[in-house]
């Protein structure tokens, strides 16, 4: 079957920032410090170029970005792939707003069961469909878009 | 939005077994000995209850592996879980019947290119389409199916 054409970095920014808008849920990857993977879907608001996520507290995905700070989320297919590699962090307090914003999108509300909030920084975004766009799949190197 | 019903455990074993035989793409989470995740989409052959990858040798899924043997993966869709959990090894020679089968499903031909094959055996397999099959979820644990 013949590939489409790749797309260029121009509409394959538009295309993520589309599906960051758009799109509900994430597979979340990361990692205990011994290096035990964890995989989970978890819904996200994208905010400010950033990502918003909650999860209960003592989860693995919880736990894991406070002892190592480092993530990876796919949005959506195997192939329409947007991968984003990143940095995590807790956030101490959100702002009410953020907060029903958050909840709205996703469709649960993390405040009443007291989970806390975590914002990834994108450091590296790629996204291919076929094998054509690999060699350009990087949109986004040490934070900055590259178009 | 009112939920489906909960499937029972045998309905879920039979859309997982399902699913494991007409999926072409999984989500493969690994991590680094250190606690780097990785995440990657690559194709599988479900053969003789186990998962068969390949990607090149000096991949990071590949260099993951044979640091930790730890792997997990999903397949499909964020609001339709089949997560797996399981060990993973490089696998020493494979039958060309195998590879043939693995060539045919996954559209590539690992062979040319000198990829080597992994073997992941799942220990857990987990399933789950919304918040009511959540404490229902394990089909599968310490590599035994439930049901």
């Amino acid at each position: 079957m013949p590939h489409a054409p790749a797309r260029n970095a121009e509409t394959r920014k538009a295309d993520i920032l589309h599906r960051l808008e758009s799109d509900v849920d994430a597979w979340v990857a990361t990692a205990s410090p011994d290096g035990t993977p964890y995989l989970m879907p978890l819904s996200f608001l994208w905010l400010d170029n950033t990502l918003l996520l909650s999860t209960a507290r003592k989860n693995p995905t919880s736990l894991n970005i406070q002892a190592t700070g480092l993530i990876q989320l796919s949005l959506g297919e195997t192939r329409d792939v947007v991968l984003i590699t990143g940095t995590a962090e807790l956030v101490d307090s959100l702002d009410d707003n953020t907060a029903n914003a958050f909840a709205k999108k996703a469709g649960f509300d993390p405040r009443p069961a007291n989970y806390p909030f975590f914002r990834v920084t994108p450091t590296r975004i790629q996204a291919w469909r076929e094998v054509n766009e690999i060699p350009t799949r990087d949109l986004m190197l040490e934070g900055n878009w590259l178009t």
